[in-house]
């Protein structure tokens, strides 16, 4: 890997936080950018021009290169280390929780605890008042599987940690700020404690 | 890679055709077997219990094992072949297109069209009606934002196809049935034609 790295973030959010989480877990340094998106501040000419066309956060910056999506920077910065699965099968296997963190928990579980904590019950539109319960019942289903799986084995691929806990550590370990109940879901508390224990382990507010 | 490879799909979905698309790409031979996601058929406890226990196709199996999550399974067909970049910025920038697929593209273009040409205008509910202008305008920023890289260059992650290309084509190339005008974004629709003219392409409908 060659370059400074820079990350372009909102230290709060939980898809921040994986990259941070990944790269202590590394003993990798990064510098860190804080852009306030309550303010619109990913969503100015200069950030769209030469961050993410996208007006998001977070992304990983390398060198003079910028790699968005908070899964795809992850795997950059851990691509070749214990943290990815040298075994073919595992390795997609990976994947499949990092894709399934995106489509099935984080528009859920992470979509919820903004709503709640950022926006503010008495500012939601229309549209996202209808929303909540189906993303309710599907953070439901999303940690029910999670806890499921977790029944079965230590990690979610396997013996050992890979990206596919860090990533959906990041918004399970603050489902409670969503609304939903922990307790409920005994395999992902242990879990939680499994990966909170890794060596070089950070959390959210370091 | 070792044993028979059996896709569990319903034909006509996006995620599926990318996994068999990736395989033609790859000139690797998948058994088929379909499921009426209609009739619940991917709902039913056999099919949680033994393919899939998030109850979605496509699950790839490769032998006695199951791999869910669409992109994750185009993964594992071309892990290793041209269709993954060997760079390692290159390989984590075809993951940063194949996570915004599913967090930004599939989830509106392929909802929309799912909507308006299985559920039917009729039956759709409060919620999905309250979403309808959110998911168009969000779809259309995604349309136009891959409209504004591909003028760039000829593939998402550089000169030459990669699983990106495979992934995105998949929902963008039918965006019309879900109302979209293909026409307004011409670099997409110059590159669905280089995607097409890929050796041994297949059509979503073969």
């Amino acid at each position: 890997m060659t370059g400074r790295l820079i990350l372009h973030e909102y230290a709060q959010s939980g898809n921040c936080y994986k990259i941070r989480l990944t790269a202590a877990l590394l003993g990798r340094a990064l510098e860190r950018r804080e852009y306030d998106i309550m303010k619109g501040e990913t969503r100015t000419s200069e950030f769209l021009a030469t961050v993410n066309a996208n007006g998001r956060i977070p992304v990983l910056q390398i060198g003079d290169r910028f790699l968005p999506e908070s899964n795809a920077a992850c795997f950059y910065l851990a691509d070749g280390s214990a943290l990815v699965p040298a075994d073919r099968f595992a390795r997609a296997d990976m994947l499949r929780w990092m894709f399934w963190e995106q489509y099935n928990h984080e528009p859920n579980v992470a979509t919820l605890r903004f709503w709640a904590g950022w926006v503010g019950e008495a500012n939601l539109s229309e549209a996202q008042r209808a929303q909540r319960p189906g993303k309710r019942a599907a953070g439901e289903a999303a940690l029910g599987l999670m806890d499921e799986e977790l029944a079965a084995r230590p990690f979610l691929v396997g013996e050992a940690i890979t990206l596919a806990d860090i990533v959906l550590y990041a918004y399970t370990h603050v489902a409670e700020d969503s609304g939903f109940r922990l307790a409920d879901y005994p395999n992902v508390v242990a879990w939680l404690g499994r990966v909170a224990a890794a060596p070089g382990f950070v959390p959210i507010d370091a």
